[in-house]
Formats: C-alpha cells, sequence, structure tokens
C-alpha cells in the first residue's frame, strides 16, 4: 500500500473523476493531498466526505507522498514528475510528455499490465484516443497479429476539458438563438460544425493527436511493425469519444470471430444488433469505464480486414479510470512485496 | 430546350433549392410547373417572382411536361417515374429508387457526363454520400487508377430532410434546457449524440446508404474492381456532409500531385493549410456548389495510399445542383441537336 497518495492536477475535469474513482473504488491510503497550479492552490475540494485545501504544486510538496496521479498539460507534467522522482514519489501520469521516454512504460492494465513493474518513478497512461483503440486490437493483434489499422475518429469536446464542454455549450447556445459567439478553446466554431484538426500540425500533414495514435499504438503492444493511417476530428459531442476501426490482420478474422473475442476480453462489452438499432453511441456510453464496440462486420475492401465502431468515456477509461488502474495494479504489487 | 419543366416534389428541402438553382441559372424554359403529393397539393409556392400552384403527382399531370427534376422519396419515385416515362418525360431522378437499373445511367456531370446521353428517358442522380466522394476520386482514378477506398462519413440531418434538421434543432435546445425529447426522424437521440446507422441493415452488417457508396462508385466510375468499405455515422451538424476517405491507388499519388490533380478538377476547392488551421468544414462550406477537399497526405500505412478529408453541401452538390447540372447537360444536347 502507498500511505500517501496525491492527485495532481485535483481541480481540473480528469482530476475530478480521479478524485470520484479513489473514493468509488476504495483505493488503499492513509492519507491523501490535492496539488494544483498556484491558480488553483488555496481553494477547497471535497473527498469522501471530507474538505481538503488544495497545496500548490512546488518541488517541497512532493515530500511525503507515495504515489501522485497527475492529470495536468503537458509542460506542467515536464516540471512536476522530476520533482515527484527526486521526492522518492512515483508518478501515474496522463499526460503527453512522458509517453513516449523509452524510460517510462505507457500502460493499459488490461493490454500490457506487465509493463508497469518496469516503472523507474512514472508511468504514463495513453492519449484517450489511443487507449480505447488499442484495447479493441489487443485481442485480434493476439489472435491474429494486426498489420494495419485505418482509424477516423470522432471525438468529444471533453478531450480539450471543462472549457471544451462549455464552450460547446455556449456555441450551441448562441447558434440555436441567432447570436455571435467566439471560438476560445477551439479554433473554429464547434456548433453543430466539424472541425478536422485535433492538436497542432506535427509531420507530413499529420497532427500531433494523429501521430500519438501511430506512436502509442506500437509502443503499448510493442510491436514496431503495426501501420496505423489516423485522422482525428473533433464533433459537437460533450464526452465519450467514438473511432471507425479498419483492421487488417495477418490471419483473416471473421466478423463472428471478432464478435467472441471482444466479447472475452475484460474492459470490452459488445453492443451490435444493427438489424434492432443497437450500437454504441456517446449518449449511452457516458460515465462508464468500459469501452463499447459496435458494427463489427469483415471489409468489403480486403480479404483480411475487419471493421468496427468503437466508443469510450474518454474522461474516465481514456483517462482517469486508466490512470486509476495502473495505480491499483502497483498498490497490489506493493502488497504482495 | 424543353418547353414545360417541372419539378416533382416541390415542397421538399431540396425541391426548394432545385427551385431556387432553376431561377438563379436561369435554366431555359417556357413553362413551369410544380408537383408534389396529394398532402402538398393545392399549397402555393413562389417561383422567379411569380406564385404557383402545386399540382397533385398524377399520370394524368405528366402530360404536356418535357423535362421533370424529381426529388421524393424512393416509393414514390418508383410510382411516378413510368408516368413520366409513359407521357413522354424525361426524368431526372434524385432518388435511390432507379440509380442501379441497368438501363438507367446514373450521372455526375463533371464526372461521366457522355453517360446522360444513353439515357431511355430516366437519369438518375447518386446518394449524396456518394458524389463528393466520387468526384474527388475521378482524378486520381484517371491519373493512377483507384483500387481501393475505405471511407467514413461524418453526414449531416439535412440528409434526412427539413425534419431532420428540425429534430437536430429541438433536441438540441431540450438538451441544453434539461428537458425531454423524443427522437422521431432519427432512431435515436440526435443532439450532442452519433448514431452510426444510415438507412436499414442491408447485407454482411452494413446499412443501405453504406452499399450504394459501394455500388454506385462502381458505376459512376464504370470500374466494377474499386473495393470500397464505408462507415456511415450520422453526427449533429444540420447541413454539409464531411468525408475522411483514404484511397489506394495502382500507382503511387504523391500529397503534392493530389493537391494539383484536385485543384485542376472543375467542382473541386482545395482548402488545406493545417498549419494554419484552414480545411474545410460543413459551417464553411455551406450554401456552395462546391466540393471541398483538405488534409491532403499520404498515408502513413501503406505505400500507394492517400488520405483526406471531404466535405460538401449534401443539399446542394449532393442533390439539387447535381440534378440541374444534369437537366442542363441535357438541355445543351437537346439545343445541339
Amino acid at each position: 500500500m502507498f500511505e500517501t497518495i496525491a492527485i495532481v492536477g485535483a481541480t481540473g475535469a480528469v482530476g475530478g473523476i480521479i478524485r470520484k474513482l479513489l473514493a468509488e473504488r476504495k483505493f488503499p491510503h492513509k492519507q491523501i493531498r490535492f496539488l494544483a497550479s498556484k491558480r488553483s492552490a488555496g481553494t477547497t475540494i471535497e473527498f469522501a466526505g471530507k474538505t481538503y485545501t488544495v497545496e500548490e504544486m512546488t518541488p517541497e510538496a512532493f515530500r511525503g507522498i507515495d504515489l501522485a496521479i497527475g492529470s495536468t498539460p503537458d509542460p506542467v507534467a515536464k516540471e512536476f514528475v522530476p520533482w515527484a522522482k527526486e521526492a522518492g514519489c512515483v508518478v501515474v501520469d496522463e499526460s503527453g510528455f512522458w509517453r513516449m521516454d523509452p524510460t517510462v512504460p505507457l500502460v493499459i492494465p488490461e493490454v500490457n499490465p506487465e509493463a508497469a513493474f518496469t516503472h523507474q518513478g512514472v508511468i504514463a497512461s495513453p492519449n484517450c484516443s489511443t487507449t480505447q483503440m488499442v484495447q479493441s486490437l489487443k485481442p485480434l493483434h493476439d489472435a491474429g497479429r494486426v498489420r494495419r489499422v485505418i482509424v477516423s475518429t470522432y471525438q468529444a469536446t471533453s478531450g480539450a476539458g471543462v472549457e471544451g464542454q462549455r464552450e460547446l455549450i455556449e456555441a450551441s447556445r448562441a447558434a440555436l438563438d441567432d447570436q455571435a459567439h467566439q471560438a476560445k478553446t477551439f479554433a473554429h466554431s464547434i456548433a453543430f460544425n466539424l472541425i478536422p484538426q485535433i492538436g497542432s500540425h506535427k509531420q507530413d500533414g499529420y497532427t500531433s493527436e494523429e501521430i500519438k495514435m501511430v506512436l502509442e499504438t506500437r509502443k503499448i503492444l510493442g510491436d514496431e511493425s503495426i501501420q496505423v493511417c489516423p485522422t482525428c476530428v473533433r464533433v459537437p459531442v460533450s464526452n465519450c469519444h467514438s473511432e471507425s476501426i479498419l483492421v487488417e490482420t495477418e490471419r483473416k478474422i471473421t466478423a463472428e470471430e471478432a464478435r467472441e473475442l471482444f466479447a472475452a476480453t475484460p474492459g470490452l462489452k459488445v453492443v451490435d444488433d444493427l438489424a434492432n438499432g443497437q450500437y454504441p453511441m456517446p449518449n449511452n456510453c457516458d460515465g462508464d469505464d468500459t469501452t463499447f464496440i459496435g458494427r463489427i462486420r469483415e471489409d468489403l475492401s480486403c480479404e483480411n480486414g475487419l471493421a468496427f465502431w468503437c466508443v469510450s468515456d474518454n474522461l474516465r477509461k481514456g483517462a482517469a479510470t486508466n490512470a486509476v488502474q495502473i495505480a491499483e495494479l502497483l498498490t497490489r504489487n506493493a502488497a504482495a512485496v
């Protein structure tokens, strides 16, 4: 057990869910502390019926903390993680900053739990759009070896935090009332619109979000030969990312076999009855820790192709839940030792 | 010139735009008539500053009409087209009913205009999601032969007519005000949600909309060897369909060559500057007759693959504009004869 645990970035959208999950799942600890930027320090938050004051994240603040779950922007994670390591605190980090560091394991507990135990003080949790995709690729990779993935995402505004969700509401209200609205969190209006860019231009016409899906997938599945072509699109949905995925495998996997493989995989749930209008949708997956799969069918354009539709709560399994599950892995390991 | 022309389904969303386009483009005619179902017959509509009474669509109503542009549901087109043919009236039909009939040409004027002149009384206009995709495939097919297409759509509610657009507004207002709302036009709530089903279950886990994209693409490009794997998704956007397209060609087409090919193709416009946040989006393509292309880049997962993003006003180029352009082709041909 870790005696003293902390949430870093405790006041953000994901930080709030981490707090809820730690309480719900009765995460073992003696003491809990809440760290955030200077701006939020001094405010109070509730945890398991008690009120806590948010502390400012400084090098000294990490003294005495055994395990921290961080959910902060990349530049903040770049700064605080060395402070935490220096203080002997293990970090489960949600940010993108440490994910591709070769000394940092990148972990989805249902996919590569063993990697967590090779950590040198930091374990990274993958990008939300990667996590749900890799969860669904894993059983297919084990059964028939994934060679190529073509994915188009339909990503919710919560991926841009509380501000993204708020902007969707405000911009939509303004559009319905024929009022002007200035986009702030997003580069363009998100009201009843689509923005085919998430992150900045990275390389070869791909965005940083798209390149994450390529590199993180290979790292988590431990197979650099997997080819991924992603298109990431922001859609006017509040929460839950959806993905249209086409996979080519070395051995053909039929729709029926895929359905069985998905159904037998912890963390995945199959909702797939097209004739009766049953498939995952953002508004029926919200608030759930599961990754949902539907529209499972064989590719019409390639012998060994399989197409499906995947929806997951990006704030939960795509972020908070995955990080808490990693922390639970470490706790069980600490208990075993 | 066709002396007497008519719009069948004149009171629908697309019918209204056909009317506007015929006036704007000064479509040559001496007389114009407006036909609709019994329910709408007797109502009045405006055309080029004059008021017309909508007539009921009956076998007799087609007497004296030389050219009709039809925009009706499939069962209505099934019924009225034989009446029109019997009366010697040429029909440009928007519905899905006649498209795959081997005696009926399926035409996009920028792609296969020559097919229009082989008609036996009926010419079909393609499905909206097919049209914009095939427009963008055509220059690639000519330059490097398209072998395979993987497409995920982001389709607007206007694809389900005026009722679809109205339901988006009503359901969104209700959601913002925390009020209940019963979906009618769509099978599920479209407010801030995604519905990965357009049309009914057709075959092998694919919907009727998806199968249209497969079969119509082959027919229009005149190449039965083209493989297409579509995923069609309804998104909370009022108008303009968007598509994430990945094409594999026999000869490699670089992003640069593709950009030049698209830019040189009538009916297409390239908007592609990711570093400066410029790409097509539904809210900047609405009301335009052009099909817009952006996010042009080479596939990261396959040597001869090319990925891009395509947006078009599905009521205009996806329906009304394409039909009027077909009618214009016939008019020019009639003038030449």
